[in-house]
Parts: C-alpha cells; sequence; structure tokens
C-alpha cells in the first residue's frame, strides 16, 4: 500500500483546474503501487487515478513511462491513458511531487492465476512489445546483468545472514550469468515488473495492464522470463507446467520466438530470478521495519533461481520447440 | 491507512451475488479509517464502500453502529447507509470478517478547517444528536471517565519517558475529573471521534460524516467538546477562539445548550483532551514501530490539556453565554 505524500484539496483543485476534467467530487489515497502516492479521483464528469511521483522515481524518466502509457493506449493496448491538461501536458507538479491523472481502468488483479489468465497475458505481452516497437524514447534497464554485482556487493555479504551458503550461491550462478547471457536476441521496450498485481481481469478476460515505472529497453523474451517467474509458481514454490505451457504459448502466438530465444529461456529465467532474488535481498538487509514497504521474503526467489538452473532444455517448461517457433500455424 | 485483509475476487464476487448491487468492476483498498480494512467498490450499477471489521472492533457492536448509521441516514443527515442484501441484512460475512457495504460520500476532508467549515460542522453535530435521539440502542462509552484510570495503569508509569513529570500531571488532574465530572447533563448518542478525517466538505459545503465506530451512550455536550478540541486548535497548539466561537454557535443555532452544559464545556474538555492523551499514551507506548497504524504524538492532548484547565470561564472560548443558551432566537 502506498500513500507517501498527502494532498490538500485546494492544492489538488487548483491542479485539476488546468484539465478539462470537471469539478473535484472527491479523492481517497488507494493501495496500489509501491514507488509512488496513487489517488482514486473523482470528478463530475468521471473517476481518474492520480499518481505524485516519490523521490525513488527519476524525473528525468517520467517523460518515458507516460509517454510509453500514452502511446501503448493510442495503439488499442488496455492501459492507463495519461490525460492532456489545456495545454497538452500530461505532467504536472502537486505537493511538490511530479504528477498525472490517468484513465481508469476497471477490472481486478487476481491473486490466483489459472491457465486461461496466463495464456491471456502471454498474448498481452507480445502485444504490448509489437505496440511498443515503435515508441521513438528508450531507457536503459537499471537493473540488467551488469547491475546485479553492484547491487549483490552493496548487499555486504548479507546474504549469509537470509540462507548459509547463498553468498556462494549467488556468486556462482552471477559468474554463469554474466558469462553466458546473450547478446543477439530481439530487444525492444519491455514491462519488466509484470507481476499479477499489474495485471486486471474483468469477467475472465484481460483488461488492462498498469505500472509501467520499471519499463525499459531490453531483451524481449527476458520480459516473458520475467513474467513466466511471476505467474507459473505455486505458493508452495512448485513450478506450474500447465501455467508455463499457456503463458508462452499465449505469447507465441502473437509474436514468434525465434530459435535462440527459445533455447535461452531457462537463462533468462535464471537471470529474472537472479534479479528480484538480489533486490528483495538488498530490501530485506536495507529497508526498516517500520517502513510503509512490505518487504518480500527473497528466498521465494532462491527457490526459482535453483529451479531453472536445473532445467536442461526449455521443452521442460512445457512446451515443444516446434510449436513454438512455428507460431500460430 | 488500512487494509489488514486482502480479498480475492472470487470471494467478493460470492459476496457481492447477495446484494442487487450488479456485477463487480473493480475494488481497491483505501487509505481510510484505522480500525477497519476499507475497499472502494465499483460495480456495474454504481460506486460503493466495502468494510471489512478487524478484530478491534467488538463484533456485538456491529449492529448498534450499522443499525445507527441506517437510522441517521433515513432522517436525512448525510453519511454512509447500510446496503442491504436480497434477504434484508445489512451485515454478511466476508475473508472471515464481518462486512458491510455502504453508498459512497463525495466530499474531502479537510486538512485546514475554516471558521466556516467549524460552524457547518457545529450545526451537523447537533443534528445528529437530535436525530439519534430516537435510536432505540444504547451503546456504553467504552473510553468514559471511569475507564481513563485502568487505562493510565495499563502505560505502567511510562508516561515521564514522553515528558517528565507528566504522570504526576495525568494523575492530579484524574482524580479532579473523577470528582467533578457531571452526572446530569443531557445525554444520548454522541459519535465520539469527529475529527476532520472523518467530516466531508464539497464545494465548501459539508456533504457527510463518516466513521461511526466509537459512536456510543453519553453527555452531548462531551462530543461538542472532543469535536472543540479535534477542530479548533493550530498546528503550533494554539486555540482559534474565531474557530472555537463557530464550532459552539453553529451547534447551539440548531440545539440550544443548557447553562449547565455550557458552564461544564471546560471541564468536558478536559476529560476530552484527556482521553485521548490517554489513548495516544497507551499506542506510544505499546504499539510496535513496525504496525499499519501511524502513531500520533500524546504531546499534542497534552498540550490541548493544559490550555483547558487554564480555562476559567466558558466565554474564554469565544462565545457569550447568553448567546448559546438562548439560542437562534
Amino acid at each position: 500500500m502506498a500513500v507517501y505524500t498527502d494532498v490538500t484539496e485546494p492544492q489538488l483543485a487548483a491542479f485539476l483546474a488546468r484539465y478539462d476534467l470537471g469539478a473535484l467530487s472527491s479523492y481517497k489515497g488507494i493501495a496500489e503501487g509501491v514507488e509512488n502516492s496513487n489517488f482514486l479521483l473523482r470528478t463530475t464528469t468521471g473517476t481518474f487515478i492520480l499518481t505524485l511521483y516519490e523521490k525513488r522515481v527519476d524525473r528525468g524518466d517520467l517523460p518515458f513511462f507516460v509517454g510509453l502509457m500514452e502511446h501503448l493506449a493510442e495503439r488499442g493496448l488496455s492501459c492507463p491513458l495519461p490525460v492532456h491538461d489545456r495545454e497538452g501536458n500530461t505532467l504536472g507538479e502537486l505537493a511538490g511531487r511530479p504528477a498525472a491523472i490517468f484513465t481508469f481502468l476497471d477490472g481486478m488483479w487476481t491473486r490466483r492465476p489459472s491457465p486461461e489468465n496466463c495464456r491471456a497475458l502471454g498474448g498481452a505481452l507480445a502485444r504490448m512489445h509489437e505496440a511498443a516497437a515503435s515508441f521513438p524514447l528508450t531507457r536503459r534497464n537499471g537493473l540488467s546483468p551488469q547491475d546485479w554485482r553492484p547491487l549483490y556487493e552493496s548487499c555486504g555479504g548479507g546474504g549469509d545472514t537470509v540462507e548459509p551458503g547463498l553468498s556462494a550461491e549467488i556468486e556462482a550462478d552471477l559468474a554463469d550469468l554474466e558469462a553466458r547471457w546473450p547478446t543477439d536476441l530481439p530487444s525492444g521496450i519491455i514491462h519488466a515488473d509484470l507481476f499479477p498485481d499489474n495485471v486486471f481481469f474483468l469477467a475472465g478476460e484481460l483488461s488492462g495492464l498498469i505500472d509501467f515505472y520499471f519499463a525499459c529497453t531490453d531483451l524481449l523474451a527476458y520480459d516473458l522470463a520475467i513474467t513466466l517467474c511471476a505467474w507459473c509458481f505455486e505458493p508452495d514454490g512448485s513450478y506450474n507446467v500447465t501455467k508455463g505451457r499457456a503463458l508462452i504459448a499465449g505469447y507465441a502466438d502473437v509474436r514468434r520466438l525465434q530459435p535462440a530465444e527459445y533455447r535461452s529461456l531457462p537463462l533468462l529465467c535464471r537471470g529474472a530470478s537472479m534479479r528480484f532474488l538480489l533486490t528483495r535481498l538488498y530490501d530485506w538487509l536495507n529497508v526498516p521495519d517500520d517502513s510503509f514497504v512490505t518487504k518480500k521474503d527473497p528466498r521465494e526467489y532462491l527457490k526459482k533461481l535453483r529451479f531453472h538452473r536445473s532445467i536442461r532444455d526449455t521443452a521442460e517448461y512445457g512446451l515443444e520447440a516446434a510449436r513454438v517457433t512455428k507460431g500460430r500455424a
């Protein structure tokens, strides 16, 4: 949950006066997003989301994030559409923070994804990759493989306090991932954080993607790997092959995976697990317990890392290569 | 902010199926209330508030709270109206918690109340007292003067860790309040927690009162005293006589204060300050720092207690007795 910055009514009314959205009816801080403060805003013309960007978000990245959402929404992807003020701006300032207003998306995130959810999600992810291909801006992934080692080092060897031997295990994997990370796969703009709470469903249909604040330029199949790690494991840590197959097939039905992408998937999944293991480990060791941020157990991603390390062939994820590389056919 | 219990879509859809409110469109946890979990609920027929009652609320009190809101709303007071399911129930169970759905009130709480806000609030408080007079249920105030000493004792002398000498100061005041607390003033149902975040305004007009979960049977003028303490002091701790005058006059314009109520106001204000000083002190000493609950500084109410102790005559609050006891005239 996240409301870091309070907003007074006079401040918000003055901000809203720049838009053609009518008069303010109500606003309530909502428990959505962990990086920013979000409010559900009701005006005499409709319901909107107001986002205040907190200091964890680099102001220089905002035109990329907000521009990407507008680009995707204009191309038919269901995601929050930034609302323009009368001067055409999508970014303003409110309560000392950069701020933007977005259209409201109906739908609920699913706490227990079904294989059908995973298939729909795979398709939406591929459509996002295709729609983003024409977006003119780029953004370096601040959590790419080259950033993992410095992040690990900033944990100061604290890994072993979480699980004995963890530091050595991370170091071995880091060296292997650095040596073998692919550089010749198709790249483009990826979501990079497509966890279940960032995907809405309504009446069984996928109704929208939200929270593009980790979006960046990177390998497209790495985004699929991140998503697989986030959606296709059960609460007990076991891989659900039915969900994995559905996710990858849903993706490949829209955007055909190249053979090299297919072959790299186990390595990309190890990388995705390493990325979330390290950020969670860092937060586990460094975020104070009385913080607003709910700390997530890094061991969830350690388990996933070990699972992906055990994979010898992408087919073990549940899908035949022929099926994927040939696409829908 | 408060979302203690998460709700899954299947759970909520099953709960909603008992009502004639259409299908679920979205639900988001909101930062409102500190005792319960609240969600802003959108269905195909409108917007509602869903409340899950957490363990701090006694289940046996729920018919009183929910019945009171229905009673008040039916008599024209703007407050959340509990929605009946098809069997006529206003209380159900969701995610293992008692739960209720309420109509949504437009409006915003004011972070900086104006004298006009205070005048409108005084009138609304008096109208609430009058409308509640015909409500058939009663509820003992669990934070009445007889509860203050046990609450203080449960702080285990920790007052001096907050401010040296605080324990002796509280003990002297407690003894005085216990000896002099009035018993012959008009009583009825009071809100007992009418802080600014429980009062909504829209376009300068008071649009609703919320959060009746401290409502109980007690002295009506004590509710005015609680409200005065919550609304008529500036952030620096100084009493704002213009706001105090507006609040009391707004109240007396609707419900005439009896001379004994008027004379007792300084004592009642001392009591109100003691009540919030003690609950804040208890939380300060006992609630862990990593709790969801934001702890409020007890010294704010210590300052108010000292101010009210210095008052020799109710007129010092900014209003002539003649004006109040004669009412609007």
